[in-house]
């Protein structure tokens, strides 16, 4: 349950408000907007505020005076070639703004996107609650013996039940040596009043990076397909993939013809090497190509392989 | 003249529409939006988008779930309190769009703050208009002696005629010599059908700096403060300056609390060095300092003491 | 102890070499490159490699063929010009790079400066080591009651030893939680060979805080400025401080002149608003000027009173 | 002729001099340190410093206390990884320095590549040279036919002669406006004394967008592959091309391994969309597919089959 009834109460009470603008809307949007997403065991992504649509992005390609757009169908042909040919600066004209509630060792990685704007709740100057992550059983694995950085097989029923235990246990012990620390109630008031309480910003250490924390997240389109592109990847940890996944439905509402340029040309597309290119052209010519004579490593020919479809 | 009356048209259209959004909205900004404010004599300023407004500001550094106001004036108190303590973050939360017709000297200045996004009309892809700056007599002056980037007294009436002449002229020159490289009409045909035309890429060269061209320009609330403080001050130059002080008028419209906050901590205030800060602290003390004894050069005296308003 | 031995006769290792070099080489920083300087408990940070010294930058504002520099007076005047200008492009061409290690509550604030390039010690990929920070007795302090997010007095003893345990037994639980998940030992044989271990990009989450993690962070000289101005100062977490304090030993070996206008322009100044300006300048004239008169709030009152040693 | 033999003095005096330095040498570089390399007909490009070398990519991506490369093969297989897999970040831990000549019009071309740092040389404060760009006659061409964004075919000797008199007759015209509206010497004297002269900041505008500029550029690895990959590409217009050139020329000398992974992955490369990509399964497996029933836009198509080396 991400969410108290008071903070659902708050976002209903957002929604409850409409006011004209003389802006570009998006309707699908509008529908969901302040709504929470719901993403791992705590966690959500919401839609905040956003700027632009479809239109805007050929607007700004055609440094328009008015709504700049034609027919639907010239349009979608412009943002398709826009995408295709990396044609970037006019997807940087819309701007979305999420509320995104995640673990710390999520948090972690998605702040590495540095085009973005954030800001964080601060544990130097408020109470972090009492909610940590646990994967489902089914989304505990073992370390992959291919990938150096991922996982493989899910771990046996037994060694999940123990690893479920020990990551409960260990943060309910972190947590309680974090309020113990604090010294200090809801209220702000001390627990033991023969004591003082430690800083904040010093008892927050003591929080395992499975601890959620929140923060309002700012960027442009061109920048989101960038982040959404590498973290729906396959090849990105789970946990930070769901809510990767969950953003691309929001674009799917906000700018269908983009999220459909986008699945076309990156999320479904493949970047060939040169000499991957030529293991190509040479299959097509009918000639005989193996992995010895076609220059590239065992992992560049099998990853090959499997992109065309062919036993490697 | 900044618009042709299609171009007006098309804005009025846009105008003319409203629909209703569950977003942040800011009526001031509404009722200007998509208008041309004219600057210099062929150019203009336009808000075409925005994102936020003053409470966006304040729900940001809250990192709250609704829309995070409590009072007028505690959020006034918040605004100035993060202005004041460059928490600047909360501020990169809004967001503004605007349409520009700038001269390409202008341009050129302008382009150097580099956190923004920019869609600028192709001059490979189309031809510019026959449109250049010519500056108001008035603002026609002789280099600085004391500022090596700056300008001093107005140029005398004779020979301020003298430059208004060269301008036009050699303005004019260019054009005729980029029209009669393109070959071009307004149709696109030929002028000439016996000639082919040169490539609109390389006839553009022909054009001096004065010519105008035009933009999207988006860039948060962070950012545009950094833009106007460095841009609307005395030392920026002039045909750069009337652009900030058109945007600070936008400003007020669409985020009045930061404008004002702005105001009273940045374009009205001063940094003092540490020298400085000890030159006035013995002044207060009711000691005698001298530019000799303080450790300032002459030029950090001088400016120290007109920002006090002493004679130096 | 930050170091193995093995590292620091990697360390070693690589200060014995030097070889010819024709670009700029800053002699101060050379003595001490690759040099682990000890930071908190097992931190460090120590300088991987720089680009520039004072003279490049004056090189840049002149845009020049040779050196550029003139006298060593001229220059020293230009780099206090730029400094006190707020001309900072000339800053942005020295560069520097680091290697940092510090706890992951540290980093977390650390990589909020998102003008920088880090390449950070992967989890997901390797095992951490069982490294922790706990703070010496002396810099446990209660929440700050004037300041929401700082720390105010000392803890007292009992309290503080209380703390230390708390820290110490968490972070030993959380790690062998951490171990007993991943079941591998330093040869990365399973510790229990009937269990297969949990992957690292999993059992990572199960850390706390507190525990120690590595980067390489480089930056440019103008935002390596602005980072130490906000991480230097006073109202900074101490944990960061010291970090800070630690870099700018190296800025002045690297730099000498541009840090010491940095202290004078921007470490030892202070900024005045619009209306603090208004106070001093009363005050020069010998006019009266209270709290209530002054427009100034209660605490932008006592903060410029402290500045200019006044008592409030 | 670029420089002037004062500026080659400057050069070679700065070329004379070396010193020993701990940090990371590239010795291809260093051979054409500070060397002017010609690009078009008045421009150059030199490298003016720089910091790292393939060794400091591997040593970076495995956050290392020493030298971190292991065998020279090692090496190479993992910075090949890194460019195939978009691990970008231990690309930005090495950083060159440019001093670079060009013609305006290229410079607002350059310029939108934002994640650098710039000194551009100032026409406020100083003096602008005659020199402008002229194109060679074999690359004056007539607008392309196809490409509303390019040249086609190369203009008939009778244009090009005219186009070549207009340019000169008008940079000429312009630059002797210029020079009469400073009313200044070369030694900053007035030419006629009974004339005061117009502000340096406003003469400037006469000038044409064909007259040349100088800036220092640095950038990272990561950003100037980028740069490259988007300016050496046949599509970029010509007048940029050359100096993306003359840097790949750098790049093989200063990091030789990571230039042959980027001409293998990225300029040698090729992305294809998910319905390319399904055409070229098709194809693989005997199955016979048209423009029609591919999906594919004409030129999606046509761009297709060249790529693969079949007739469209």
């Amino acid at each position: 349950m991400p969410l108290t009834p008071e903070q659902q109460a708050e976002i209903d009470r957002q929604r409850a408000e409409t006011q004209p603008t003389r802006r570009a809307v998006a309707p699908g949007l509008e529908e969901i907007l302040y709504q929470a997403i719901p993403v791992l065991d705590h966690g959500f992504v919401r839609v905040i505020d956003y700027m632009g649509d479809d239109a805007a992005v050929v607007q700004a390609a055609r440094v328009s005076y008015g709504k700049g757009t034609k027919k639907v169908n010239e349009d979608r042909g412009l943002i398709h070639y826009l995408m295709r040919h990396r044609h970037t600066t006019p997807f940087e004209m819309c701007e979305i703004k999420y509320h995104v509630k995640l673990p710390i060792f999520v948090a972690r990685q998605w702040i590495r996107h540095r085009t973005a704007n954030v800001n964080e709740y601060s544990a130097r100057y408020s109470i972090l609650d009492n909610e940590f992550y646990v994967p489902a059983p089914e989304n505990l694995a073992v370390q992959s013996s291919t990938n150096r950085q991922g996982r493989g097989d899910m771990l046996a029923p037994n060694e999940a039940a123990r690893v479920l235990y020990l990551l409960k246990r260990d943060a309910e012990t972190a947590y309680r040596g974090y309020v113990e620390m604090l010294n200090e109630d809801d209220a702000g008031k001390p627990i033991d009043p023969k004591r003082t309480g430690l800083a904040r910003e010093l008892a927050r250490m003591n929080l395992s990076l499975n601890f959620y924390t929140q923060w309002y997240w700012k960027t442009d389109l061109h920048n989101l397909l960038n982040f959404l592109s590498l973290r729906a990847d396959a090849h990105a940890q789970y946990e930070i993939r769901v809510y990767a996944e969950a953003m691309i439905a929001t674009l799917e509402k906000w700018v269908p013809i983009t999220a459909e340029a986008f699945r076309q040309h990156r999320l479904g597309g493949a970047h060939l090497s040169a000499s991957a290119l030529a293991v190509v052209t040479k299959l097509l010519a009918g000639e005989k190509v193996t992995q010895e004579s076609s220059g590239l490593s065992k992992r560049e020919w099998t990853e090959l392989m499997e992109l065309l479809g062919k036993d490697s």
